[in-house]
């Protein structure tokens, strides 16, 4: 979810320049998540993802629901995401799943930590790691944190998906 | 979780018999769920789990934290739950793995739907459904709703569970 269908780098962003009166961008996350660039602040920056409701209002990553559509239609697609070390936001990533992917089935909706117990052809992820022991193909959905990893497959945007599935 | 490590049907026997004055037990639920042997009340029985605190206090199924650390030490052991039925539990249900299950480790928790997602050598779990697309061998855990079913192995307690898997 989060960075590849789910915009939590703007409101991360956000709330956080807002509140430090700073002005980080997507391009400083290049070298590190915001609590890497000011570990002082760490408590504060990782707070905010505790919140219940934080992940409740993000922005849709661009193109995700018209091409997760059509993958749906050709492919049997389940949402895996990493919710373990924010629990409490479970619901709110339920709902918002619900909101603006609602032509998904909500059984296909996957809440876990380790990934290497998904079972898939495919896993589009923004986080190289999960790919580690993943059964399937891993293919890199670029995000400022991972734009230096190399060795797997990529995909720039949605578009990128769409072509590389469907055409 | 349900059935084979939470037990589910104490605590919602005992708020149905309390509310509707009735002495429903666990024999009784071989020919269905509550909700099948009583339709006209679905609603009201089915409500019970969508109390998001329903999942918070049940008791935990005998022995299954001791074979289940056992397993810990030579297995690599996930909970995988179906929790997209009543998501408003995810959180009680998290809760309550780290109540009872503390030696597991967080990352191995699994809140889905369609357990056809799960990769694994091994499923223990009350619903034969979850095997028929299932990539492991599964392993029925028997409940009063599965007595009848045959064509899968099956364990009947936790004791039974440490035998099959560590004797």
């Amino acid at each position: 979810m989060d960075e590849v269908i789910a915009d939590i780098n703007a409101k991360h962003l956000n709330v956080y320049n807002r509140d430090f009166d700073e002005q980080l961008t997507l391009d400083d996350l290049r070298s590190g998540r915001i609590a890497d660039i000011h570990p002082h602040r760490a408590p504060e920056i990782l707070a905010y993802l505790r919140d219940p409701l934080f992940f409740r209002d993000l922005e849709v990553i661009q193109d995700s629901q018209e091409v997760i559509s059509k993958l749906n239609d050709k492919y049997e697609v389940f949402i895996t995401t990493a919710a373990m070390e924010f629990p409490s936001c479970m619901m709110a990533k339920y709902e918002w799943l619900k909101e603006h992917f609602s032509f998904l089935n909500e059984m296909n909706f996957v809440f876990c930590g380790d990934k290497s117990i998904v079972s898939a052809d495919f896993l589009i992820d923004d986080n190289a790691s999960h790919f580690r022991r993943f059964c399937g193909r891993g293919i890199l959905y670029t995000a400022p944190h991972n734009w230096n990893v190399t060795g797997y497959e990529r995909v720039n945007s949605w578009r990128d998906a769409e072509a590389y599935f469907l055409k």
